[in-house]
């Protein structure tokens, strides 16, 4: 009694299994091996890697084993690599990148031109925004919020409860443009400030003004990003998005003009 | 010369690989791709995720590509999410449930109502008691001894070599109620003690009294935990087991009815 | 049109996948589910375990969805747990092991008797030397320099961009002995002397002089590893070769004698 909607433009590799309600549009590769569950929709140009599970089963399947209707939907031109697996419930915008083994659960939101890193875990009820690059092996807790343009680097962990165990949950908050340098630990409810940088290994127990950079355990204000000078040439490196913008909508452009550009729209 | 008692309510998905001397008991249901190799007994009610490996390899086996008698007994009711390794030599308890990609390697013991989280690795000869809670990629290593209603949240690492390398492994002690909280690092041999709450991002590096809060790099002693209050309701919040009883033997009765019964046992 | 060259005493298991170019020599054992893509080179004697995926896709695969020419040689005697990645454009010398679901990227140089543990992530463009161990989820950034005789504990970073986000990718150097301890940081570009032991949890800021043990955040200076004592002998500890030998080349006959047997070679 299936009711799937598969584009023959669609390349499906063998062992792929397919659930009900599943949509793949046109030009999406399924790699060796997929595992797509019910009320799935991947949109055009989307390639899945080997062995993903797409719209894994939540809790409440377990009870009587009886999988109930939460949709996940992928965007188009979605990079997912293999092993990565993403709950039901869940909307993923255009351009999203996985490595491998990512876990994404149930009941987020993610922005368009987001990018996770291998094996990094995002719980559930998080909000994600656009241009967002987490890298390998982030925690993400339950309820977290990170803005637009964000920066996580490995093994960065986002906590939520201030009082462990508890079930008063209060997710962290990454502004835009924030950076967040390897290894740190981000506490329950924190806020961490629009263009400020945290430096490796931090544990940030209180929230981090804009454009400020804090380091240590527990993590301190040492500086204004500005204050920060490239060792070799001498010159400013923050705001960073006057100096990269690879992989942002303003690679051709240059910052200025693109924010221009966008005010006119 | 398969040996194999497949209980008739047992439910097989396609592509599941089951060795020689393997039990499976009622209502157990086994996802796509399972690997079950030899001498793994599943009790009644359990659920395999799809391409988890049971029974997994020791050392010995690559020598001459000869599968040796290292048991695994899993109790009634586990939940066991997909991809999830357990080696051979190990006996796990009832109520058992872990997040995706778990690695458990052999001759560890393990009680009942323990969870273990995504990506979490406990090494071998670890001991860990009933209702334990380790959440996303908790490291454990060998020799580890965990006891009763402990909580480690994501990241902590257990370690077990007071002079790396050595062959001199001192796992550390993690008493009953103590919680440790994310990131944190335990150093070799230290006893957390009862009711003790482990700051996040604590580098542990001598033994905590018990119902003492510690917190740094090194971590020291910073109050006891019953001067810890809830920021909104200024309410005490430890020892938690007052507090908090979701998925705990005292939900239903509180934790004072609960001992009071368990004392007439 | 396959061009692959299997040996006949070599033994693939069920749903084993083969590219094209592919040459696995005697006596090689491909587990269950194992992916090999194009132009990968397996060494006699070699266990890939379950699912292993080797030779996998580099990004300019995604652009048109063909693969490119990226071999990937894998040495004799590898023993490769189940799940782990290997991507193409790599080499890697004789007796490599892997623990489950190890990562490695393109273009990276790894030497003999390498052992990478569980979860690791070793980024595009390493170098690493002989008889190096990884422990568990080792994350090993871009450019990193890791030389021989080098032990790495859970969960460390090796960090590579002084200004994140950025393109001045700058790895870290570890040099001949050295130990990291579990959880440290090493920011980019820093040189971890000869011999010097980082103790658990530290943050390594700046370059590390040989013989010398430092720890905390950031990290300083403690003392020399020769001031090192064993707790329950007394004895001293390091340089660990003297005291250390398991899986070692001197583990026959001690590290003087071996040294004198390599100079006269």
């Amino acid at each position: 009694m299936s009711n799937n909607k598969i584009a023959k433009t669609a390349q499906l590799k063998d062992n792929v299994t397919i659930g009900d309600n599943v949509i793949i549009e046109d030009d999406c590769f399924i790699d060796y091996g997929v595992i797509i569950r019910d009320n799935v929709h991947i949109k055009k140009g989307s390639f899945i890697g080997a062995r993903c599970i797409l719209g894994e089963y939540l809790m409440n399947f377990y009870s009587d084993r009886i999988n109930k209707i939460h949709p996940l939907i992928i965007g188009e031109n979605a990079l997912i690599r293999s092993e990565t697996i993403i709950y039901g419930n869940t909307t993923i915008g255009n351009n999203f990148q996985t490595g491998h083994r990512v876990t994404i659960r149930e009941s987020s939101l993610i922005g368009n031109n987001v990018r996770i890193g291998t094996s990094s875990d995002v719980q559930e009820e998080c909000i994600i925004g656009n241009y967002v690059s987490l890298h390998s092996n982030v925690f993400v807790g339950e309820k977290s919020v990170i803005k637009n343009f964000v920066w996580i680097f490995p093994h960065v962990i986002l906590t939520n409860d201030p009082t462990p165990p508890s079930q008063n949950i209060i997710g962290s908050t990454i502004e835009d443009y924030a950076v967040v340098s390897a290894g740190s630990i981000i506490l329950p409810g924190v806020n961490i400030g629009e263009e400020s940088l945290i430096g490796a290994g931090s544990i940030v127990t209180k929230d981090v003004e804009k454009e400020t950079v804090v380091a240590g355990n527990p993590a301190k204000k040492i500086c204004l990003t500005k204050d920060i000078k490239n060792k070799l040439t001498g010159q400013e490196v923050y705001p960073w998005k006057y100096n990269f913008s690879r992989g942002m909508p303003w690679a051709n452009l240059g910052y200025e003009q693109w924010l221009k550009n966008e005010k006119l729209k």
